[in-house]
């Protein structure tokens, strides 16, 4: 019967109706391979979390099949949820070799280098993986090696593009292999899977080079001054550029904070940065040189509160001062949420007299993702059967749907996926049938998954009004009181200048105590719910807030 | 001696280094007016906190010489600190009548209406204050009824713009009185104190017209649909255009959003707002139309949780449920921090088959305040001896002071203040001469400068990791331990799940009262750190997360 032949099953378990934690399966009979696995940072409401990482559950009842991960670029929406994921799933990694070079260092980090099998691939090259074969395509994005992978398998080829932009002008490396992309289409694409990121944006997105062109203009503007710069650590390419304007304006390039020092040694030794001799300088040197000298590379470009940046801005760096007249330029664009830390930097800069440049006033920053008019050509070079928008929210997953139907693609054919959806194909059709555990997994300290709604409720409770503890000592027998009732409260108001309401909550406790004794009850629950109650009333009416009230009874 | 004459002050207590609570005090002999008193939404590390409004304190202590509050519209961050600071400073407040309109909402739900001493001015009025005479000057903003304000003093003239835009097509009114401002300008103005807000962003802002074309536009191209519009509830010329369309095509308007009802019935009533008869429909007779026979207005263009827009999204508005193919217009900016939440909403209404339109892909919002070319005109009619700009954060502030100086004015007549700066005007200067107390007051709940500092800090630490509490019941003269330790932890693990580190917990508190007791110590405090430590410590080497820790002795 038809139906009993092996079906081809594409799962997304991350970053479909979400920005971050990219996370696809394919699976075809005996064999699973697992395309990215990257984390998300945490929402608003998620208090205490370091981030957030797909659920795998589902892979860890497959373990025996899945043959191996898949990276397509080393960005921490991609590879940053691998030191936990394969501690349940130790299944080989293949990467090109930045990728890998980025993922060593998270792994020595975890001290998981030994246990971990990890394969360099190049660009061009071919995997096999059980029945299925994966092939790494160059692509151009905000990172360097990056790739698409194109998996071929008994029903037909499928693409997934990663995150990628075509650049006709890229630094340190090829454009896009739009050649192979082209063939691959020509021989017939069963699936393209293509990066949603920027499918609300009309046009192209422009060439990393025209940064470059920017940094130059500005150099040669600030021919007296300090400049410093603010990118991702990870923008190999933009560094690359900084170094050249330093080094085209005889300047030196000392570079500050912990990840942006990592990533140019990694890419240094990888060769993937060109820095000539005698440029790099330590940043204990930069008082050796005069202004017109120095160029600093710094991170911080998201104004988080512990970054090189935001230190320099409050003053709180050890070993830069702003001066009047630096010239610092922000070269990013702000992730969504961390408008008003950006802000707050740029103010704090602009007060101690820095001449400040960001995206906005001037075109020191360019998108890594394909915009419209790139997500056509991807989608004219590979004509795919099947079509499945990936990565992003729904507005942008829903706008990458209306630009393939606005090419002449069918809608049906067009597969728009919530994460644990299980599309499955077959020699005939493609459709969604049923799904898998999928979801999230928060990462607080050390633990993963031990943070809950339970948990994250009591956090926001205790966020918004704080706590109030009250402990009363008991006979177990009698029910009398020999201790207390103590009531300590955090967070709710300033204790010591609220004395009338402290003292009017304890009385309000004793109250409820005395009438409970007094009809001789003596369940322990019903007086904590009495205790509980009685003080919540009473702090309503005087305050208007509801702390948490944990009510303790010690029985002696 | 001349310095024994009396001097001018002028004392910013909010609006400058921030956007909102907006409040300055104008000073002469035994005569202070204070101008506007707003509120600050919370910034995002004020937990559990409603509004920020300024620090009274200098005028508490003055109050004898305050003659009244002058208010430029009527705006949260202009009027929304009135009933707090009123408690405090009960003084006859002015202001037009929409403004007083909304100020007597607020007075109601506060219980002051008939405590409070409120006059209506019109537009060209002038009044008297002790020794120095405001006259209100009509000008066009998102809020009808705004007016600058000209404050005539012994030592010359003091112009306060409000916030303000110069719309040469406005909405129901007039066009802001350039006349006037050339007037005084050509008679002499001492200061000038002028809105920052857009003083970034060049050209002019567009006029309110051109939303109102706009909105035509959609609602012809929407024939069969219905329409749902969000935009904020005090901005009647847009609801004004809103109605105008609805009208033009044929559609009842059905209102939604407690504030949003509120604002219109008060402009109605105040002959602000035009509705034709038969336009308005409950919305609980919306089930009586078809979908082209309606169009909803409704709150929520900031994405917040509670407001109409945000339930109707998550489909728990009671009264109105998203239809595929509704048409739904956000006309409004994102202020900035509210990205995420507006995105979200935008995400869930496109999701249920919505088309959203909001600002970005179709011109469906104008800003209320001037744009740079309106700011050189503002400084060009008024030619002021000193500029002070006012109401925006140093980036704002600062690049209205390069304006200035780009139309000549010198650098040392404009002064770039801090709130709670006493800028000290003379016969023959002025200059920047001490400051009084100035800051944030918190409001939460009830409760006006209750939460401070400390409490911020509990909060914070409770919001990330939670919190653990120990007690302990002890005999007051041996140390034994009569009853405990135990342990009862909320927003740190979900304890069901965590048996065996709770477990440990214990043990680990245990064996540090076991050593102190041998040891004969006895001092609770002692104890106290003791337990505090140990749990610590133990806690961290086994999550890597510090909760709060609470240890409690009951002595008995």
């Amino acid at each position: 019967m038809a139906s009993k032949k092996p079906k081809l099953k594409i799962i997304p378990l991350g970053g479909l109706h979400e920005i971050g934690k990219n996370m696809t399966v394919i699976e075809y009979n005996q064999d699973i391979i697992i395309i990215d696995c990257g984390l998300a940072f945490p929402e608003d409401d998620m208090l205490g979390i370091d981030m957030v990482i797909p659920d795998t559950t589902y892979l860890q009842k497959n373990i025996d099949r899945i043959r191996g991960i898949v990276l397509t670029h080393g960005h921490e929406d991609h590879i940053g949820a691998l030191p936990y994921v394969l501690k349940e799933i130790n299944v080989p990694v293949f990467g090109t070799l930045l990728t890998i070079g980025l993922l060593d260092n998270k792994l020595k980090e975890h001290g998981m280098l030994d246990t971990t099998v990890r394969h360099v691939v190049v660009p061009g090259e071919t995997i096999k993986l059980g029945q299925l074969k994966v092939e790494f395509i160059h692509t151009n994005h905000s990172i360097a090696d990056a790739v698409a992978l194109a998996i071929t398998t008994p029903l037909g080829v499928l693409i997934h593009t990663g995150d990628f932009k075509i650049d006709y002008t890229p630094i340190g490396g090829e454009i896009a292999d739009l050649q192979r992309f082209a063939q691959l289409g020509k021989e017939g694409v069963l699936l393209l899977m293509s990066d949603s990121t920027n499918a609300s944006r009309k046009g192209y997105t422009m060439s990393e080079k025209s940064v470059g062109l920017v940094f130059d203009r500005i150099f040669e503007e600030t021919p007296e001054n300090r400049i410093m710069i603010a990118t991702f650590s990870s923008n190999i390419h933009r560094i690359q550029q900084i170094v050249d304007s330093a080094v085209k304006f005889n300047r030196k390039v000392a570079i500050i904070g912990r990840s942006m020092l990592n990533a140019v040694k990694t890419s240094i030794e990888l060769e993937y940065l060109d820095v000539p001799e005698n440029t790099l300088i330590d940043i204990s040197e930069i008082k050796n040189y005069t202004d017109r000298e120095l160029a600093i590379i710094t991170t911080g470009t998201q104004g988080e509160p512990m970054s090189a940046l935001s230190r320099i801005a409050s003053s709180e760096h050890k070993q830069v001062a702003v001066k009047p007249d630096d010239r610092i330029i922000i070269s990013a664009s702000s992730i969504p949420g961390n408008e008003k830390m950006i802000s707050k930097v740029i103010n704090e800069l602009l007060k101690k007299g820095a001449d400040v440049v960001y995206d906005g006033i001037a075109d020191v920053h360019v998108s890594g993702h394909a915009c419209q008019e790139e997500l056509k050509l991807m989608l004219a070079l590979t004509k795919p059967k099947y079509f499945m928008p990936v990565h992003g929210e729904f507005i942008h997953l829903s706008s990458h749907r209306e630009l393939a139907i606005s090419m002449g693609m069918a809608k049906e054919n067009i597969f728009l996926m919530r994460i644990g959806d299980v599309l499955e194909i077959s020699k005939n059709d493609a459709k969604v049938n049923g799904s898998v555990p999928s979801g999230q997994v928060l990462i607080d300290g050390l633990g993963v998954g031990d943070v809950g709604n339970i948990v994250l409720r009591d956090r926001r409770h205790l966020s918004e009004d704080g706590l109030m503890v009250v402990v009363v000592t008991m006979e177990k027998e009698s029910g009398a009181i020999l201790a207390g009732p103590d009531i300590i409260s955090r967070g709710f108001v300033y204790v010591r200048e609220s004395e009338d309401l402290m003292d009017g909550a304890k009385k309000a406790v004793e109250e409820a105590l005395y009438n409970c004794e007094f009809k001789g009850y003596s369940g322990w629950s019903y007086i904590k719910n009495l205790i509980k109650d009685s003080l919540k009333d009473y702090v309503w009416q005087e305050t208007k807030r509801s702390p948490m009230i944990l009510p303790i009874i010690m029985e002696v």
